[in-house]
C-alpha cells in the first residue's frame, strides 16, 4: 500500500451563511486547500455530505461541486455516512491514492442546514437513525441522545452538571478559533440554566446546526510538495459500524463501532494510546463525548466525566479534546464536520493553531467522526 | 496497484417489490453474492443508492445494510452519484481492494421507488439535475431527455420512429431474463403508438421505475476462489464528470463525460474498442442510448440510429447492447442499475446467460452507468 499525506487544507468559517449556497461553500474550501497545497488541479473529488437531497432537493453533488470548483470532468462522487460523511469521504480519498490509481485526490465535506426551518432540519437529522424503528416512532436525534444521557446518569450515578466540564472545555477552546461559530466561553451557571430541549439534554449539551465546508488535498506521502505547507502523514483512517437502532445494541452505553475503529486505526498506524497527544472528539452531544472517550480507550467505562472534572481534557493537560472548539463551539455542519476535525488536527500538527489552543510539541493526533448515535465511527490518526 | 476480480454476484428480480423493504432487498442481493463467492464475511461494504433519504427518510444506509446483511461492524458507507450510484460504489470496492487495505469488499446497489407516488419519484429523480438552474425551473428528468431527443432529431434529421430499433432490441433481450421487469417484445407499431410523456419522449422511450438490488464480491485477482464460480477480472472502472446543467455544456449532444470515462477505461485496461464484445448501455431513455454509443466511440456522431437500423446492436451482431434487457426491459432501479449491468456482464463472461441472449465466446465486455443527463459516467471493462 502506498503511504499517503495531506498536502493542503482549506475551510470556510462555520456560520449561518445566508450569502453562500452549498456549491459556493464547497468550492471555497476546495480552492483554499488547493492553494495551500500549491496544486492547480486534481484527479478525483470525494464529497462528504448528508442532507443535500432531503433539504435542498440536490443529489449528484460529486459532479456538481467538481464543476463549480473549476474541476469539471474529473472523477467525483458523494460519500454519505450520516454525520460521519466527511471522514468517510476522506477515507475514500486516502484509499484512491493508496491504490495507485489516483495521484491527487481532494476530500471535501459540505453542509448547508440553516436555510430550512428547524423542523425540516430535525426531520433531516433523524434520517441518520433507523427510519422504521426509531424515527417513525417519533424519536428525533436529540431524543435519542437524551435516552443515552439519562441511562448513563442512572447507570453511573452522575448528576446533570457533571457533564458541564466537557462542554466548558469545548467552548473555551472555540474562543480562539476564528472559524468557530461560537467564540465565547460558558460558565457552569450558564450550563445549569440553559433551556431544556429533551430532558436531560439542554441547549448547551447540543451542538449548533450550521453551514460550512472543509477540504484537504491528499497525495502519496513521497510526492514532492508544491508549496511551503508542511505535509501531514495519514497513518490510518478506519471505519467501523454498528446497528443504527439503539435497541438493537447489546449495550447502548458502549460504542462498539468506536472501540473497533480505534483498535483498527491504532493497529494500522502501529501506534498506541500513549502516542496520541490530542483527540478531536465528536461532541455532537455531551453524552456522545463521554461515550466516545470511553469506547476509544481514553477513559474507563463510566469514568469520562471524572477525568473531565479533573481537567484532563483541556489544552495543556494529558489529552486535549475539541481543540478548536469541537462540534459544540466550532459548530456542526453535519456532513462537513469530519473534515473540520481533520483540518484542525493538521493545523495542530503544523503548529499553526492559535497560541492559546496549540498543543505543545504536537506530533501525533487522532480525530473521530461519528455517524448517527454511533452506527458509523471513523477514526483517523495523523502524524507530522 | 493490486489487480482485482469479481468472485461472486447476486441480484433480486427487478419488480415492484411490495413485500420487501430496502434493507431486505439489499441483504438478499448481498447474501446471494456471498454464497456465490463462497465467502462468509466481508471487510467492507459500499452501498450505491440515490433516493433513500428523499423517498424513505433513511440515510446512513452503509451501516444499516451491513447490519441487516449479517455484517454488523464492518466498514460500510453509501456512495451516491445519482443514477450512477451503483457503479460508483463498485469503483470504491475495487479501489479499496486495490489499495491493499481491504481484503474482501462488497458493492451493492439498491433502490426502492415504487412505494411513493409518481410525483414524489419525479421530484426525487430531478435531484440528479441542477436544483437551482434546471429542476427549480420545472424541468423534470423526462423533460430534460425530451429536450435532448428533440435537438438530436433536429440536428441529424431523424424521425421519432428511428429510435424504435434501440428500444425493440432491449425489450427483445429482456424476454429471456427472468429477473427483468418486462419480459415481452415490442413492435414498431406499439412503439409508434405509445403514450406521449414529454414530446418526443413517449412511454417506450423511458425506462420503468422499479425496485431491486444487485451485488458483487470483489477480492484481489490472485485470491483463492472459495467456490466454483468463475472469477471475472476487473480491467478498469473509471469515472468522469461534466456539468449537471445541460445549458452549461459546450455541446449538449456530446457526452463529454462518456468520452472521457471510456478513454480512461480503455487506457487503464490496455484494450481497444475492437476488444469489446458487448456493451451494457445506460438506456434510461432511448436518446441517452444513442448519445452514449456515440460518445463511447461505438458509433460516429449522429450515426447510432443508423447502426441500430442495420441491427448492429442485437445479440449475434457486432456489438450487442442491453443484453439482459437493459434499463428499458430489465428495469431501472436507479441507484442499483450500475451493479445490475456489472452482474449481467459477469453472467455473459461466465457463459451462464440464458441461451437466447448469451454473447458467443464472450471474453471481454463493457458496462456504462450514467448519472443525470450525463454529468457522471462510469465505464467498466471486465474480462474472463
Amino acid at each position: 500500500m502506498q503511504k499517503t499525506s495531506i498536502f493542503g487544507i482549506g475551510q470556510t468559517a462555520v456560520r449561518e451563511h445566508w450569502g453562500m449556497g452549498m456549491r459556493d461553500l464547497a468550492a471555497t474550501a476546495i480552492l483554499d486547500a488547493m492553494a495551500d497545497a500549491g496544486v492547480e488541479g486534481a484527479d478525483a473529488l470525494y464529497v462528504g455530505n448528508m442532507l443535500s437531497g432531503t433539504l435542498a432537493s440536490q443529489e449528484h453533488l460529486g459532479a456538481l461541486v467538481a464543476d463549480y470548483a473549476g474541476l469539471r470532468g474529473i472523477e467525483a462522487v458523494k460519500v454519505e455516512a450520516a454525520c460521519g460523511s466527511a471522514a468517510a469521504a476522506f477515507r475514500h480519498a486516502m484509499l484512491s491514492v493508496a491504490s495507485g490509481q489516483v495521484d491527487t485526490a481532494i476530500a471535501v465535506g459540505v453542509e448547508k442546514l440553516t436555510e430550512m426551518s428547524g423542523m425540516a432540519t430535525t426531520h433531516g437529522l433523524a434520517t441518520a437513525a433507523d427510519a422504521d424503528y426509531e424515527a417513525s416512532m417519533g424519536l428525533s436525534f436529540v431524543a435519542i441522545n437524551a435516552l443515552l444521557m439519562r441511562r448513563y446518569m442512572h447507570e453511573y450515578g452522575f448528576k446533570k452538571d457533571d457533564f458541564a466540564p466537557l462542554v466548558m472545555t469545548a467552548h473555551a477552546n472555540g474562543c480562539h478559533n476564528p472559524n468557530a461559530m461560537f467564540q465565547k466561553a460558558i460558565t457552569l451557571s450558564q450550563y445549569s440554566k440553559a433551556k431544556m430541549i429533551a430532558d436531560p439534554v439542554n441547549l448547551l449539551d447540543s451542538s449548533p446546526v450550521a453551514d460550512g465546508a472543509a477540504a484537504v488535498v491528499v497525495r502519496r506521502a513521497d510526492a514532492t510538495p508544491q508549496s511551503d505547507a508542511t505535509p501531514v502523514r495519514i497513518l490510518a483512517c478506519e471505519i467501523a459500524t454498528d446497528s443504527l437502532a439503539l435497541d438493537n445494541r447489546r449495550d447502548p452505553l458502549w460504542l462498539e463501532g468506536g472501540a473497533k475503529s480505534v483498535a483498527k486505526a491504532l493497529k494500522t498506524a502501529g501506534r498506541s494510546h500513549g502516542d496520541i497527544q490530542f483527540f478531536e472528539a465528536h461532541d455532537a452531544f455531551s453524552i456522545m463525548t463521554a461515550l466516545s472517550l470511553e469506547a476509544s480507550g481514553f477513559a474507563e467505562r463510566g469514568q469520562a466525566l471524572k477525568l473531565a472534572a479533573e481537567k484532563q481534557f483541556e489544552i495543556g493537560s494529558r489529552l486535549p479534546i475539541a481543540t478548536f472548539g469541537g462540534l459544540k463551539g466550532r459548530g456542526h455542519p453535519v456532513g462537513a464536520t469530519g473534515l473540520y476535525q481533520i483540518v484542525e488536527a493538521a493545523q495542530q500538527l503544523r503548529h499553526v493553531a492559535p497560541d492559546q489552543i496549540q498543543v505543545a510539541d504536537a506530533t501525533c493526533g487522532m480525530t473521530q467522526n461519528i455517524g448517527g448515535s454511533g452506527a458509523t465511527v471513523i477514526t483517523t490518526i495523523l502524524e507530522k
